[in-house]
């Protein structure tokens, strides 16, 4: 591990567009840390760079954003997926850790990758991207991958693909949403052991990237009132001085890729943390309503009452996604 | 109590700019369901209508935006504030619930209110706003006051005041976050015993209000990854099967009117639940760094650790527009 690890960003003396004949240069340039694997971060520490070299038949490479395939799973003879990907292996987790802190991963595309975004020859450095969120899914082979959403983090910069390739930067999971709220670093050295950052005094807004979006809805306010704002996992009920307070989780989560509807039967009266567990796959229900744990232990009943019927089908979506067994 | 009540939005046959020649015209319009108060709300029930006719010093209205006075604690002789307001008494109450439940509000101006936005005689009703946030402060009179936040829902639309007298939508509490992320609805009948709401099978795109965002910073990371993401106020550590989360919370919020900074004194590690309560006025702290509820109970110590030090100012800051004593 060195100190290059914790460092998130561009690179000095290496701007978008920047070149290299092979892995093995922009390894030793910094750019990416290993020479074949494709997501370059370590356990416990966020990427800082990722490879698109077309190593994985999941991959989508759209230019302002990526669809991106985990590691692991597959045979390293005939490079098929024979066996089902873990979030918590290889590197995968180090992109979740990019995720949830808001860090910039490096973007390095190979000669083998996508076109009209892949590089002629050798790998070229295409610019900071971010991570908005992964999730499980069936890849081509038959077997579980994990998919992350990365965008581009400056899309007024310049490209160093052909222009006429670009196709419209209208992602697959709600783009536009991510774009407006979010107010990326383009640089981040993080370094646990290292001094207190200095903060803002006087930030001139709300700044910071935005870690969790809470929406509602009519359909939302409905559910929250029947359960009298009781969560459904622990039966916590806020205590504030005024209006009462509760979450509307949906189960299938709704805008794209998961497309959920905002209806009641995939509507569940959450308070804050169970709403967290659930969107990021610390608990699920079981075909029984039963709440597990993502070890799958038992933490009880879902509380369920007259009128509120949850659907199973959105139940055991939420399984698949995130990777429970359905 | 009548349906009318639980009806928020735009009345039939009375769009923006419609005038009546007295507030009993307008209440008997069902604009308003006062003849003297501000407030048109209930307890446990959202307001469908404030009237703004400088009944209070306090008050700002600034077209677009509004900064309104909550009800209670004048002298009825004298029209001056002769005691502290509360937020759970009259029906600043309501105003909390159309805040937590995203409700639109109806906004009546009167001949008596500020130019230009006042009409020249009588009232008019002058579209739908939404409440964005309240917090305490001391008004002219020095006794607290409670005052809320509201925007215009339909910054697009014809204004029925004179444009020329109208200064840009920049209010002092972040209209741009909060136009930006928000779809608000604009009429909304909402009753408890209501059938439940059909629902929406496939959203276009995520929808409804924003209920709450919750933002991260450089120094948010730090704070957390500092205190291993476990909550100060009560040491949960969410149980997610890969990178840990918890939130940073600013004690003196970030952006207006607050204007916090992002500083390590101004930030602690919490759970989204005790976050949710933080900010949302359902704990404190107290000058020896005890977490109470809002009635004043001590909740325990906050766990503080050696490099993390708690702005007293902050923390008083924090208690002073929650409205508890300092």
């Amino acid at each position: 591990m060195s100190k290059a690890d914790y460092y998130f960003g561009e690179l000095e003396g290496h701007p978008v567009g920047s070149t290299y004949a092979s892995r093995a240069e922009a390894m030793a340039a910094g750019i990416h840390r290993f020479a074949m694997q494709g997501i370059s971060g370590s356990a416990g520490i966020a990427a800082n760079c990722i490879a698109l070299s077309k190593g994985y038949v999941d991959d989508e490479d759209h230019g302002d954003w990526i669809l991106y395939t985990g590691a692991g799973g597959k045979d390293p003879k005939t490079d098929r997926q024979i066996a089902d990907q873990e979030i918590t292996q290889y590197h995968n987790a180090s992109l979740v850790y990019s995720e949830e802190g808001g860090l910039p991963v490096r973007v390095l595309r190979g000669h083998k990758g996508e076109k009209p975004y892949a590089p002629k020859v050798g790998f070229r450095y295409d610019g900071l991207y971010q991570v908005t969120r992964h999730w499980a899914e069936q890849g081509r082979d038959g077997f579980r991958i994990w998919r992350f959403h990365l965008v581009r983090l400056t899309p007024d910069e310049a490209r160093p693909w052909t222009p006429a390739g670009q196709r419209p930067a209208t992602g697959p999971v709600g783009d536009a949403d991510f774009r407006a709220d979010v107010a990326p670093p383009t640089s981040v050295t993080y370094e646990p052991s290292a001094e207190a950052p200095a903060g803002n005094p006087a930030p001139h807004r709300a700044t910071g990237i935005v870690q969790r979006i809470v929406r509602s809805s009519r359909v939302a306010k409905y559910i929250k009132e029947l359960h009298g704002h009781r969560c459904q996992v622990c039966g916590l009920n806020l205590d504030l001085p005024v209006a009462p307070y509760s979450e509307g989780a949906h189960i299938r989560a709704l805008g794209m890729p998961h497309n959920g509807p905002d209806t009641h039967d995939n509507v569940l009266c959450l308070c804050p943390n169970h709403h967290v567990l659930l969107d990021k796959g610390g608990i699920y229900l079981d075909d029984h309503l039963i709440v597990r744990d993502h070890a799958g232990n038992e933490l009880g009943p879902l509380t369920v009452v007259n009128g509120h019927d949850v659907s199973l089908t959105h139940v055991r979506y939420h399984r698949e996604h995130h990777g429970f067994a359905s």
